[in-house]
């Protein structure tokens, strides 16, 4: 039984592994092989950590300590059908694929899932990011806990269901809240007017969520269920159909929520 | 014509009275009066600022340089229906309300609309704020320039219709973003998982706002119409009809906006 975790092998050279390889490459563990579809990706993040790569899944090195797929979610049973491994240890860092799906390539194997949200040029301070892992055993969550704790000082034992709803409520708080931003920035420029003049309100608005619980701090007309704004808001909305739909929507959640709380 | 605003009179004694008028005495201005049907709300700030308060409208007092209405919507018209003005300068702070509804109290008047959200025990820092201003004229104009530029850098000139624009945005913004918290939040809670776990993924989805376009860092399902992803979501909402329709209505706008600017 191995007790620490030394070469790493990453299958995919997107965002999440490309930032996943360079951290634990920064904190001296050795990246052996880059294994992605996409050969310029795969050379590149190759160049930055010193590994070899690889197009080809029968090139991929055998001998790893820990092999990461970091795929799209739809790509995770392909690779996993190409990996044929024994009992080294296999991760994924999916939100919502269960861990069960890598036990057709390894009998070792976990997850890693990062929250956050990345883009290649943004470079990420992981310390306080948490990481939620898993694993089919406890010596292989220790490892994973091991590893983890070289990057972070958020690590959270979250099973398989678990992750799924967590992956649902950050969809919640990521991926639609930028939409609101886009809706928001939308009807600015129609009328000429750029949206740099919402940061400020924008950032003030998640500095309170440090602080606050987000169903104390909601202000606004829909909070207020002040119907006269409301009506005059959907009246400025009638050449944007489709998000006059979500205002109604989310007005009446406000609404129904708020009148819940008195 | 006075060049200079000496003496404020502060018509509302909420969040944003309060906070305009202790910044504005810390940078010297004499608040004579406040003015608040909630005579506790009313001397509480009369206090902070060296004031006298009343709760009479027949007492506010007449020779101030300007007068500022710091109430709800719903409630401007009627302290302007008490407010007989003359030639004194009044201007309200409303994000939705037209500046002409003041022609009934004076024959001077304009609004400073301050795009931030506010609560009374969070100190707010003014020196970004955007302070959208309008008024019935030039002089006028610059005598609110001249005061708002003590408070921030960013003063801005903007009509009542781009002020309601604007408004419309901020909701967006602001009221729905928070929304999603809060959804985010009553989902994990019903699975005993803390919504702190988040918070590192909205602060940085917020922080990528301040450099990039909010349609360019667009991620998630939605984004990659990933329909197996989505699927589970709405499964996994079963319990929250609610919040499965915000779900489906949201992801369906982000499916249309990716593969518009496709």
């Amino acid at each position: 039984m191995k007790n620490e975790i030394h070469n790493i092998v990453m299958i995919g050279a997107g965002n999440v592994a490309t930032h996943l390889a360079m951290a634990f490459h920064d904190k001296g563990k050795k990246i052996v092989q880059i294994y992605s579809l996409h050969e310029k990706d795969a050379e590149l993040l190759a160049q930055k950590v010193d590994a070899t790569f690889t197009t080809d899944n029968k090139e991929i090195i055998l001998h790893a300590d820990l092999y990461i797929i970091a795929v799209n979610d739809s790509a995770i049973k392909d690779v996993v059908n190409k990996l044929h491994l024994g009992n080294q240890l296999v991760v994924h860092t999916s939100g919502s694929v269960e861990m069960e799906i890598l036990s057709a390539c390894s009998t070792s194997y976990g997850v890693i899932y990062l929250l956050q949200t990345f883009t290649k040029e943004h470079k990420v301070d992981f310390s306080h990011i948490p990481f939620c892992i898993e694993a089919n055993n406890k010596e292989n969550l220790q490892l994973l806990r091991n590893l983890a704790e070289l990057l972070t000082d958020d690590v959270r034992n979250i099973s398989s269901e678990q992750r799924s709803i967590i992956h649902l409520a950050a969809v919640f708080t990521c991926n639609f809240t930028n939409h609101m931003y886009v809706l928001a920035e939308e009807i600015l420029k129609k009328n000429n007017i750029p949206f740099d003049i919402l940061k400020p309100l924008l950032m003030e608005t998640v500095m309170k969520i440090k602080d606050h619980d987000p169903v104390e701090i909601q202000t606004g007309p829909a909070q207020r269920n002040d119907l006269l704004v409301i009506e005059k808001h959907l009246q400025m909305l009638a050449q944007f159909p489709e998000y006059a739909e979500i205002y109604k929507l989310i007005t009446q959640s406000i609404v129904n929520k708020s009148q819940h709380n008195d």
